[in-house]
């Protein structure tokens, strides 16, 4: 299934693609939240499979505006450097290649919508970065990688959008991923059992069309099963919680020259089999001061 | 006013300090949690107080558990090396000074109460740091320095508890500063018409009745209406949101030789006029594969 959520007249609806339209939830009273669905686990999505199956749907995918798939999770953590050539595009920029998983987090206040625009705020090295997100469904503590695939609920596309002069101030990168607006995720969270195999997903992201990205989940370092068990080691990761797997070359930054993100680009990012999100770059809301 | 959380025979109960005794928040139902009071601001507080003035308490202070006194907050930021000589004990320790505000993750599920046990889970290093912690309240973004002090509601002690070794898995933190259990805070929070100078306040480590750390906040290297203003130039700090201000020299990392904490200790965090937080290492929990 392809769990949405959109705008409606009432508000945030949650809603289930069918075919080119969309099957409300909002007559299925039981889950009043994607995270509600989400930890409502297999119980859960019995439920709205069958709720989807007799009815039809109430308005067309095109009239709607979607929004972030997901309410606000505990967590939203991305792995650095887990694409070897990007990999190397890092250690050029002084990025040396970690010898563990090198995890950041993006502030949960950074998501936003698959076809949001992207405020660059301050930075003037604005920079895109798509990847394979992993939606956590029941919670993992201690989970080996041979177990780790039950405890995915679905997956999105995650743009990781970063401003490079930011994200330098610091080894931890933990303000320059994190400007408000700087995590689109979408367009939908497609349910696990739709992707039997995660590490064979063509991944791309074009901006204005020209393809600047261009990779497959195969080329990942470290797995989503290594992801879940190293993190699972020191904590418990809980439902909802997001995992962005990491970006492939081709990064602004890794041009020659290095060529960043300017309002009124578009930047849209595709995994196969989950599908694309596209964000249009505004023009800077303004700094400090305010 | 002093705003707690505790257990009782129906579950978690709001509270407010009265002398030695609590008086519950339930008979007042306009707001349900710690962060609904934080969003409610001035307001909040005032039909709060008013509320207090007029009832007795219910219960002795030392008749009941306290637990956290915040549900989960959207972010648990940390800054490194924000006191002079900690930062000293750092660079001795392969960290350089950072030349911008060097802020990281605390998960928030490490979040836990004022006297919960510290698991040490799969760490051989764990280690502890005293800080103060400060609760956003009126959400900032693009906040100057003089204008910082308004967007604070109050005041917490944090043990920003650490996993050493797999802190310095990678040079992000992430990891390490996370495991669960790992962010005890409290005891209570203190609202901050009680603090009017947050920057001259004693905080002290103690470990089985052992000074590790004594400083002051007067020591900060980045005030709190400095790192205000640095993270809402990225971001947005929302109500609820946690800042754990740095921690003095003193860390057991820092020894010679090094002094990691072992099952059977207990930590003290204190900070003048907010408090103290005591909490048992227990035994591990025990780690992957699980």
């Amino acid at each position: 299934m392809r769990l949405l959520r959109y705008k409606s007249a009432s508000g945030i609806n949650l809603g289930v693609l069918k075919g080119d339209g969309i099957v409300s939830l909002s007559g299925l009273g039981d889950y009043p939240t994607m995270l509600s669905i989400i930890a409502g686990g297999e119980t859960a999505l019995g439920h709205i499979a069958a709720f989807v199956a007799a009815e039809e749907p109430s308005v067309l995918l095109t009239d709607v505006q979607l929004v972030c798939p997901i309410e606000r999770p505990g967590k939203f953590l991305a792995i650095g450097m887990n694409y070897r050539k990007h990999a190397d595009e890092g250690e050029r920029h002084g990025i040396p290649t970690p010898k563990q998983q090198l995890w950041f987090n993006k502030q949960t206040s950074c998501l936003s919508g698959p076809f949001d625009p992207i405020d660059p705020g301050v930075t003037e090295k604005l920079d895109y970065e798509v990847e394979l997100g992993v939606i956590i469904g029941t919670a993992a503590k201690g989970v080996a990688a041979s177990a780790a695939s039950a405890h995915v609920f679905g997956y999105v596309v995650v743009n990781d959008v970063s401003a490079r002069d930011w994200q330098f101030h610091s080894p931890t990168f933990t303000v320059g991923k994190s400007f408000d607006t700087h995590g689109p995720i979408g367009p939908w969270i497609v349910t696990a059992d739709e992707i039997p195999d995660p590490h064979d997903l063509r991944i791309r992201c074009l901006v204005n069309g020209e393809v600047r990205q261009d990779s497959n989940t195969n080329e990942l370092i470290y797995n989503i099963w290594d992801q879940i068990a190293y993190l699972s080691t020191a904590f418990t990761l809980e439902p909802g919680d997001i995992l962005a797997t990491g970006t492939p070359e081709g990064v602004g930054i890794a041009m020659s020259p290095p060529s960043f993100l300017q309002a009124g680009d578009i930047v849209r990012c595709e995994v196969e089999k989950i599908g694309m999100i596209e964000n249009a770059v505004s023009a800077p809301s303004g700094g400090t001061g305010h």
